[in-house]
């Protein structure tokens, strides 16, 4: 499987150049590629207690991706999925600890515990003051000492970030974050392994199968479990999280941990939301990919007890590119329809002349069915005859309920009776012609105007323009001729048809998809079905 | 392929009602499911021109994670990759259209088009003012009159958002919604097509292979190139967009199409950064996912050339959940490495008893090695007597270079010298054990409570309780035992180490992962040699 990277070994330094770049120069990094991969504030005066973190890559954005104002004040990065070595742990603490000391939040994994872990011991030989923490919220394996540290990191980047920002000393700042560790729990579930950039893929979950409890490192999950749908499978999810959960306010962070689409993502908020721990979570942190295994199409789900303080800290605003806010847990009530959507039938109200006209109209179209359906049959599916003969055929049938004295009201009628009976992309044209045709003439245009506004709507909204075509190569010219009678609106609607014949490209409509040889000396059907109309009511 | 939905045809509406979960109360609908599909701001007073926008759904985030203050007022939302229908739209439109009127946004695909078109007629003929503007920035089809809407369409939310947001009037809005439009380019590359739920997946890229200019909906790229790597892609796609774009300031947007890890969308990042385009940028988006095609392992670029204004009005806040700000491109320096990587070399110095009590350690442990490799096989891979053998001889050769008279210098230089000569996890904890007893030596400790300390730090850092059959059952009695002299401190070692093989289960170090059963009945081999030191010391 491909992925979008340049060498396998610069994958790491080519994603953290480009965080740093993408960053609006809030970023920076030490310059020790590639060895040493450190990811810090462009801005940092060591005024106040600082923030690491870190471990190893494929977790993106975590961690370079929480650095900022607010959360970390340096990432140190490791290899994917491989703990930074000591020395660039200590040029991490180096590089940004002043007289306010400086807190290492670690991931409870033995590499990154002992790398950090000796990498303090070396800057406090320099006389630096260093606190360390060890994030373990992962609930997977309940009787493992060791609970392993995954998404509920993040919690405790934000709420020791908001400490830190406050100007709060380290050994406050190092007991609020061992008070957060101590009250987040997580656990995640996954459809498929992740892809190593360069190794292959480990086919190791069955379709039909889920991995609940799996790591951050395409470590496999405690349990298969039956995959059914997303509910049952948040269900499965939230019950390990229900055991030991008490009954006070709760914050939830939703992760996708890499490969799941937006739209999944979406659907898993759903089921989050409706699940036994709903009346428990009063604010919510994403869905956001925020702890990764890279691809990985699974997501976790970490719950916190809020303690006193906590929500305003989840919720003050950072300076970094990927912490995704922490929002109440809010619903707005569903709103009613508007009014509207079922169109006012207009008053039926008979007009002699009207009435004749539109039969006259419809019989032309009835007559054209089997002609129009041919000349579709060399660019179309061969049913443009059939689909105006159709829509002719319920006009006729429509006739008595139609305004026929109001020709406002009449075109808008007859634009909302086509849009229903005709169906298709000509269906709406025409309903959008008529519709606006009617909105004109109600505004006191003449009649001949009115259509030409309607034409013009149509355009916009089809985008055919002359030449494209469409029936509008015969519709606009007759228009443009109307003032000169119909006689003459008549041949320039017949000249418009003829010349589509010649056009070799349909820029709209249908015809559009079709080979150019394949239209050539053939006739439009729109455009002709337009020159039959106002050619037979010439004749009349 | 599995996702994480429910009954497929519940999927759309499912998202929608998690997005709205998710929204922290900002989110709303009509109660129109499941026809009828229309997101809106829950705090919307119609006070100002109303934005709508909205489409096929499986783009998540677009739409309705735009829906917020400075962006969007509502999103009209079809089912996968299908239009919405008219009355859809017309709901949508007359539920937040106020006096002020109300622009629609529409992506140029002609179902789009005319569903948005007509349901625009039929709410002017209600009175409502509607104007309409469509999205046409993809230039994957030079030749095409009706280019396709794509993630350009964010930047014609987000400019016209924050007009709307300052009240600027309709007519105003829609003209420069027009200019952002034709400013505005984008193109698409992809290494996989997408998977829409339920469906077949079409296999349609080969190995090798990657797709340029192909569209959000799955629809084939314009052409198959040969994909090498993140460079040389970013570099066909940035050709395509250097075509006709001037030496003016531009916005990017970096868009991932679904399924790309963040770690490749931060190298993709960096390659558009160091691209032929890279002068003329002055603004970033992204890279984030915004507008989607489902899972779709692929990417965008849009290019826009920036007018007046409109970088504030790219960078204003918004209420949404999806837009992930622009910020300036803006590069800090590197910065240099802090001093201290190289630990400064205490000076040496000799003393005797010390010697000789070191050389007297070293022995014990040379004697020791086969002993211990042996125990060590019956837990782990027998190298533990070896381990500390090459740890003891590399020792004695440094002997003259330690500062054998100042025993703070020395419990840091031991550290020094094992973490560089032991390697594994025991160096590294070692390391930390004499680290921090030097750290607690040159506070003024003793040195039996300095080694307490240093064993409370590894034990910290390392995780071991006592009873977890580690090195830490001998250690940690011979140290309480020691104010009693060394031979009761020998005695509590010794029985400590014998008392873990009646362990069954270890918490931390390599036998955790081995079955209980292989253990019993061993002794584990660094509480052996912990013992071992104690006892050999007694009989000197």
């Amino acid at each position: 499987m491909a992925h979008f990277i340049n060498a396998k070994a610069d994958a790491v330094t080519d994603a953290i150049d480009g965080t740093i770049a993408a960053s609006g120069g809030i970023l920076t990094r030490l310059d020790g590629y590639p060895h040493i991969k450190v990811v810090m504030r462009a801005d940092w005066d060591r005024g106040r207690v600082a923030l690491v973190s870190g471990g190893g890559s494929g977790h993106e954005p975590a961690h370079a991706g929480f650095v900022g104002r607010g959360m970390l004040t340096a990432a140190v990065c490791g290899d994917i999925f491989a703990s930074p070595s000591v020395d660039a742990v200590l040029a991490g603490i180096l590089a940004v600890t002043g007289d306010a000391g400086c807190l290492l939040i670690v991931k409870n994994y033995t590499g990154d515990r002992l790398n950090f872990g000796l990498a303090a011991e070396r800057a406090r030989a320099f006389g630096r003051k260093v606190a360390m923490v060890i994030v373990d919220d992962d609930v997977a394996l309940p009787h493992l000492a060791q609970a392993r540290g995954v998404a509920g990191t993040l919690l405790v980047h934000k709420i020791a970030g908001a400490l830190a920002e406050e100007g709060v000393d380290l050994n406050a700042i190092e007991a609020e974050a061992n008070r957060v560790i101590a009250a987040t729990r997580s656990i995640g579930m996954s459809l498929d392994t992740c892809t190593i950039p360069g190794s292959p893929k480990e086919d190791r979950i069955p379709p039909g199968k889920a991995e609940l409890g799996l790591g951050i490192h395409g470590e496999a999950g405690v349990e298969q479990v039956a995959y059914s749908d997303a509910a049952t499978a948040m269900a499965a999810v939230t019950a390990k999280l229900a055991d030991g959960m008490g009954d006070s306010d709760h914050v939830a962070l939703l992760n996708n941990l890499g490969g799941l689409s937006d739209l999944e993502m979406a659907v898993l908020s759903r089921e989050l939301m409706r699940s036994d721990l709903a009346g428990r979570l009063s604010m919510l942190v994403g869905p956001a990919a925020l702890m990764t295994s890279l691809d990985m199409r699974g997501f976790s789900v970490t719950v916190m007890a809020l303690g006193d303080g906590d929500a305003d800290r989840l919720a003050t605003g950072t300076g970094t590119s990927a912490w995704p806010g922490a929002k109440p847990m809010a619903t707005a009530d569903v709103l009613p329809l508007p009014d509207g959507l079922t169109p006012i039938k207009p008053l039926a109200s008979d007009h002699a002349p009207t009435r004749a006209f539109l039969i006259r109209c419809c019989e032309i179209l009835l007559a054209s069915e089997a002609d129009l359906n041919a000349l579709d049959a060399k660019s179309g599916d061969g049913d443009t005859g059939s689909t105006l003969a159709h829509a002719a055929r319920a006009l006729m049938g429509a006739m008595d309920t139609l305004p026929l004295s109001d020709h406002t009201q009449l075109f808008r009628a007859l634009g909302q009776e086509l849009s229903q009976t005709m169906g298709g992309s000509s269906g709406v044209l025409l309903a959008i012609f008529f519709a606006a045709a009617g909105d004109a003439a109600s505004s006191g245009m003449t009649t001949r105007d009115a259509l030409r506004a309607g034409l013009a709507r149509m355009q916009q909204i089809g985008g055919a323009e002359i030449g494209d075509r469409t029936m509008v190569d015969a519709l606009a010219p007759a228009l443009d001729a109307l003032d000169d009678g119909l006689t003459r609106a008549a041949a320039a609607a017949r000249a418009g048809a003829d010349g589509t014949a010649a056009m070799a490209r349909a820029n709209a409509g249908r015809a559009a998809y079709v080979n150019a040889a394949q239209l050539e000396g053939h006739v439009d059907p729109g455009a002709e079905a337009v020159a039959r109309l106002f050619e037979r009511m010439v004749d009349v």
